[in-house]
């Protein structure tokens, strides 16, 4: 099976054009590429529907973007937990800015992502909602201060206190809590900042999917991590 | 290209357990068995994640359980109507009863699905919200009574005046738009009634999905539109 | 009773500063002023709170912002038809665009709204969704360009189009349907150009609540519709 | 100003129909009775139109049953914190299980309660989201599993681990921040147990607003407490 390590990079495919249909497969493939050179840990998250794809096709760690706090039944439209991990995803994001969720769906989602051996990520938008989310146990937390997604102003340097302020809060309630941190980080130095600031990894979307290279851009965050761990 | 044609057997595989990963593939290609043997259109409404597996392998509509009015972007968790198409889906339902929109988001949706080329089926609880629904130029009207989705009670026997009174208001609003009726649909004789009350076609789960012998009752639902035809 | 009758003008105070707790009562208070002395009716559209201090001390029409489509029963913070009525209101909105409602819930609460005697007044975003709103019979409509609310850019100048074709399509569904329009609705000259193109009244908010002088501006809007109709 | 002390039976008047209008403030005035005669504390929970007059005419804690995490501004049928504040409520309930939240949107409602100077009641369906929601520093957490609300069967005693969970976990991440429990309720027997439980108080609704005599029914809550407290 695919292994996850940190730290991680984990590139959001959000609804990009550059990141849909064969542009997807495209970029996972160079995430893996990048993986393989460099020996740190990429992780993908495309949309639902190229994700049997994808995670047929390279041998990195393949997410999902959301999934629902939802058993088999009656729930046409929603996203099974079970489907996405036939399908192939090791793990998922819960309550990604663009897609928040209602509290006790966030604790019944992370459940039903443990039940099916899945990886739960939860998204969070400042420190008081990472010690909120840290409560429910999830495998990792992602913080994404919501102001700074998309902009190319690094949340690692325009605001490390709430990089620092989460690492702090999530682990003093579980110290067995992963936290990463997003929005904003476009090069190796902003990873590199992440990783200093005491998270084991990040989260990015556009940073990646919309750069001009995005092979050389994940080489370029990888490689930063690299040099922090020396 | 996959042909739509009417009358229709939609088949919605929810999340259902009997319609997910593998399953979900076995029970499309029944489908296309019964299509094959008898002339009549069967189209199949997988999960996401399972699209373009079974649009890949089978030769019947594929239909999304629901799309997003959203265009290519920052949407996280959201599902991209080009995407849905470029897995291999021909349509979508749009506002199912377990997964209701806005009226505004309706009238997008219906909009993005008809740029990308995706046939909307929009599904409605009443005449009246049918009639509404027309106004907004669906390809398709699906009406349901909530209380009866999976009771084994047929809409087109237990309440025939909403069957009726949705293809009357409907037309007289919009008359290019195709009715079909579902709710409690599970043998040949709801089926002919439906299509005797002026649908175009049902749209059925349980009924086919949980039974013991899906093909069998596809096969009893597919003939039973052959001899109302005649 | 208060009387509400066409044209009319129809002032939404939001939860603005201007128009919250003290504020809301003087701002009724210049509105009954206005209707006294021009014989144009004037309504008022105050926070959930306001409701009843407001109108057991004007004699203008006042209106909710919003009702939920419930009977009475377990449904804590959400808002009861019966209630808004016995505080007073003789009518309220559904669906604005700051309080989108599903299809089936826009139905619902019109149902809702007739079987309490509140007069329903259905906001729409466009001539396509204000036609599928006429087909479920609310007694107004009142169609608001969503990216020209607030903005001092009046509908009935900027998209002339949106209104006349909104009172064309909701009129050819159903006739008895008034049609009010808003958005950007700032003159005198904008609510004359709004009943010149068809309809029976404008919906306002920032254009009144957070004008110098809300009176005057009030004054302006009804001495143009006296004009309007000589 | 009216005082809130512990312990506290909290009344959640909902939409029922005889805690609607006239039967509201006469439910609330039986409360200000019982609290008058036993020096317990009482608090009522009323719908948004209902709080002006209530806390005009009873003095007693009035609560709104939620508010929204908005400041002022274009909000249409939204629940402003200051309106709430100035129409005399002291508190509200946030997240109740009829009226839930995205988590993001509970600690943006605690931190608007806070600056407006109303007490924040968390609702919370079991003690991870308990765990959780104390991380957000409301001033109050209620835990009610939802499968027995409205029931008749205690919380305090068909579960008590959830009950003693919560006060355990709560107090862990937050020792300031005060337990209630609710579900249930509807005897003194019922409230006793859940005081020895741990907690600071009962949320309570159709147990007493449905009673046949709700005033014998908090009559007896208040002398259960008295009894329990000697």
């Amino acid at each position: 099976m695919v292994k996850v390590k940190m730290p991680i990079i984990l590139v959001n495919f959000k609804t990009y054009a550059e990141a849909t249909g064969e542009n997807a497969l495209k970029l996972a493939e160079m995430a893996e590429k990048v993986s393989d050179e460099t020996g740190v840990c990429v992780g993908v998250i495309p949309q639902y529907v190229d994700i049997a794809i994808i995670a047929g096709k390279v041998n990195i760690p393949v997410f999902a973007q959301h999934i629902d706090p939802i058993p088999y039944g009656s729930f046409t439209g929603h996203v099974l937990p079970e489907s996405v991990k036939y399908a192939g995803a090791v793990g998922t994001l819960i309550n990604h800015s663009e897609r928040r969720l209602k509290l006790a769906d966030i604790d019944a989602a992370i459940t039903r992502a443990r039940e099916v051996k899945l990886i739960s990520v939860v998204c969070t938008n400042n420190t008081l909602v990472s010690a909120s989310a840290a409560a429910l146990k999830p495998e990792m937390i992602a913080v994404e201060p919501p102001e700074l997604i998309g902009t190319g102003v690094p949340v690692s340097k325009a605001r490390p206190e709430v990089v620092t302020g989460t690492v702090e809060a999530v682990k003093k309630i579980n110290p067995s809590v992963t936290v990463l941190c997003g929005a904003g980080i476009s090069s190796g130095d902003d990873v590199a900042a992440a990783i200093r600031l005491g998270t084991e990894g990040v989260l990015v979307a556009s940073g990646i999917v919309k750069a001009r290279d995005p092979y050389k851009v994940m080489l370029e965050f990888a490689e930063a991590i690299l040099k922090v761990q020396r």
